[in-house]
């Protein structure tokens, strides 16, 4: 048994998996945010290009892989698909776990699998320049990265606190050839208006989209990208899925568990989403989302209508939420602090058909801490999420059984976090009910 | 034809090449540094296991690999072998241009090589803890990586102003399970010496390797151990090499041009030596070691015996040199400012096997940022040297030929030099003539 399936680039999957026309129970439709009536395609013109926007509601199964997003995918695709069997020794189990590795790109994550053909469809369109946001830096990475190839100019607006705290990942946006600003910027009105309130603002990944929205509304040359929740970038994602179902054919295996971890739910659906017919056909397989309890969005939030950002300038998107004005403690995991989650994602925890756990950033550390001495590499704060998660899953299988976790990042950039952890300056967040109902009052009301 | 040559695992080589038998000339023997007559192996052994230095003077050409570090070496390798189309369509070169990318190993080099093997043969000979120096933080990310695969304790002493510098490197380290010391430190004689002296001293890399001897050679428990210039280091790399051949093999293609970056000499040895038969049986095929010209050793130093420290502790080896109190200036490719190179390398440039060519950091940084736009990845500091040097050599190639070079670690702890090149605050160092000629005055005079 080879400790790494390695997919040869010829099987490189050349379609992605749209699994919209499959769920049980269709899609609840984004609604505009002032009329509350479904919104329709033009409106989102503005902001995204045409293909996207046809990839956001296609009905399509299929959906071809255009060759110059595969040219790009294959500077690190197909990803290594990796027997962890040194972690299996080390927890004793008897069953095997896998990793899909998506650290290996070059942004380091995930993120480069949407960005790619996102910056391919707007160059195509004409577009000059994208905006966009970037919390903990992975996302405006793997943009400004995509933007690099194309030949498109890339704008990102970077949460002031991020900006401040993690200099190494606004150096490699800006090596790639973006612009990084701290949000709040006086590059937009938003940003200026908040700026006039409060100078000393933090800002906050909210605010980041508005300016970036902002940005794409009033510059006919510019659109706008977001890195997850939305329906195309779990389509895009799905090529990680797709290559495990090759990678785990190649060595007869079948996965019994898919286990990833939960921001807006991008990587974890791009794994298991292609997996979902077996499970609509009656096979036994299992998703396990694997949220932070700082943020228990899946786990502990109300499954309805609400807005994609603080400032309320989204479309309504009806999905799991703690309520969009939900401050989630200030965890290391940065890309896990959203308080809704993908619409797609959220129809199949509601369906039964998707399970979801949280746990706190202290046990994910240290399970990322046995991760790195028994496999070696040093994984997102995020992705320790998904390999705790994948512990936990492994400890309670039976012999034989196969659970697949999907590693998405390294944490090469996050290094400080590791500090903290290893001198003892972490603590755990919970919160209490009342603070969640609270939060959750300020949803909107929508009949349906 | 397929981006990524892939070899798959079973394919692996289970031998390392000892290029030391096909010298044309032999290796000069190092030497006492109190007596100048050749070194006895057991000499070496309150430092070094006896497994490492039977190595170091093995007449045997192939040298197998316990199955142990080969379980370890999966974990990441075989490498990939990648064709740079996209950095040869920037060129607009007609030769082929591939790359060997020892970036994906857990601590992001091709230094856990020979970190591996290194620590097993200490762990089988009853060692319980090894003590190192590190400058620029590759090394010792790697044997801290390497003793926590197998149990051991890690001791690395980081110069001063890298441990400052570099809190990254120092994290990543820690992360791994090894302990880390500024250089000087209190932690031996020759530490607290140099602190009484001057409490605000910088340290230095040949201080450091003074401190990591001192503290092998004064605990019974405890040996030393480097990460490059010695044979078993440069015996160890090889694993590249051999691969290398596997993989062009496997596409029909041959090489006509090895490149590499030397600071040592370890990962271009480890790319060529495996190729020496083939050029000494008469194939055309050329070796091509790219240094900094701010510390030109191969291209301006004299081929003598010389001590491998400042402080005159090492045996008098070989090679060339700019004398052992050559200070380089202070260029951000940190792993390639030692005033020497390995002696087997050494060895073939003098018998002109291998040829040399010296590189401004600026002209390097410009290749690198050329790499990172067009095959996404971004390269260390050392790596860029590389790759500056096979740029050239494409540019001056045949249609239709192949230049392979060795992509010996990523940039991702780097990036605060990033910031530097983009911000234009870096500068070129060159010396004259006079200068280098004072500072070899200081190498010892051997009869030979």
């Amino acid at each position: 048994m080879e400790t790494k399936i390695l997919l040869p680039e010829r099987e490189m999957p050349t379609r992605w998996y749209n699994a919209l026309p499959d769920l049980p129970t269709p899609l609840a439709p984004p609604l505009d945010p002032q009329t509350h009536k479904p919104l329709t395609p033009d409106q989102l013109e503005p902001i995204f290009p045409k293909a996207v926007i046809e990839q956001e509601l296609s009905p399509k199964n299929w959906i071809d892989i255009p060759e110059p997003v595969l040219d790009i995918y294959r500077l690190y695709r197909p990803t290594p698909l990796i027997r962890a069997k040194r972690l299996e020794e080390a927890l004793g189990v008897k069953c095997r776990i896998y990793y899909k590795n998506e650290s290996v790109s070059p942004a380091g994550s995930h993120k480069p699998n949407t960005a790619i053909p996102q910056v391919y469809y707007n160059k195509i369109e004409g577009v000059k320049r994208i905006a966009t946001e970037t919390g903990a830096g992975q996302w405006g990475t793997a943009l400004s990265f995509a933007c690099g190839m194309f030949g498109l100019s890339c704008t990102v607006y970077m949460v002031k606190v991020s900006y401040n705290q993690k200099p190494y990942r606004r150096s490699l946006i800006q090596a790639y050839g973006g612009e990084v600003f701290a949000s709040p910027s006086d590059k937009t009105r938003t940003g200026q208006a908040m700026l006039e309130k409060d100078p000393d603002c933090a800002g906050s990944l909210g605010l980041a989209i508005s300016e970036a929205v902002e940005d794409a509304a009033t510059h006919d040359d510019t659109k706008y990208s977001l890195g997850s929740v939305l329906n195309h970038v779990l389509l895009h994602q799905t090529i990680c899925g797709l290559e495990t179902e090759k990678q785990l054919a190649m060595i007869g295996e079948k996965p019994d568990y898919l286990v990833g971890c939960v921001g807006g739910g991008s990587n974890f659906a791009g794994l298991f989403l292609p997996f979902l017919p077996r499970r609509l056909a009656g096979e036994k397989v299992r998703f396990i989302a694997i949220e932070p309890k700082a943020c228990p969005t899946l786990t502990r939030g109300d499954f309805r209508y609400d807005y994609g950002d603080v400032a309320r300038l989204t479309p309504l998107i009806k999905m799991h939420t703690l309520g969009h004005s939900f401050m989630p403690a200030p965890i290391h995991a940065g890309g896990l602090r959203y308080h809704g989650d993908a619409p797609l994602l959220c129809n199949l925890v509601a369906e039964g058909l998707v399970e979801a756990e949280a746990y706190h950033q202290l046990e994910c550390f240290d399970a990322a801490k046995l991760f790195l001495r028994t496999e070696g590499f040093l994984p997102a704060p995020e992705t320790s999420h998904a390999i705790k998660g994948a512990i936990e899953t492994a400890k309670r299988a039976k012999p034989g059984e196969v659970v697949v976790f999907l590693y998405s990042g390294h944490g090469l950039l996050d290094l400080a976090s590791y500090d903290a952890y290893l001198g003892g300056k972490l603590t755990n967040f919970e919160y209490p009910e009342e603070h969640i109902t609270e939060a959750l009052k300020a949803c909107p009301v929508i009949e349906e």
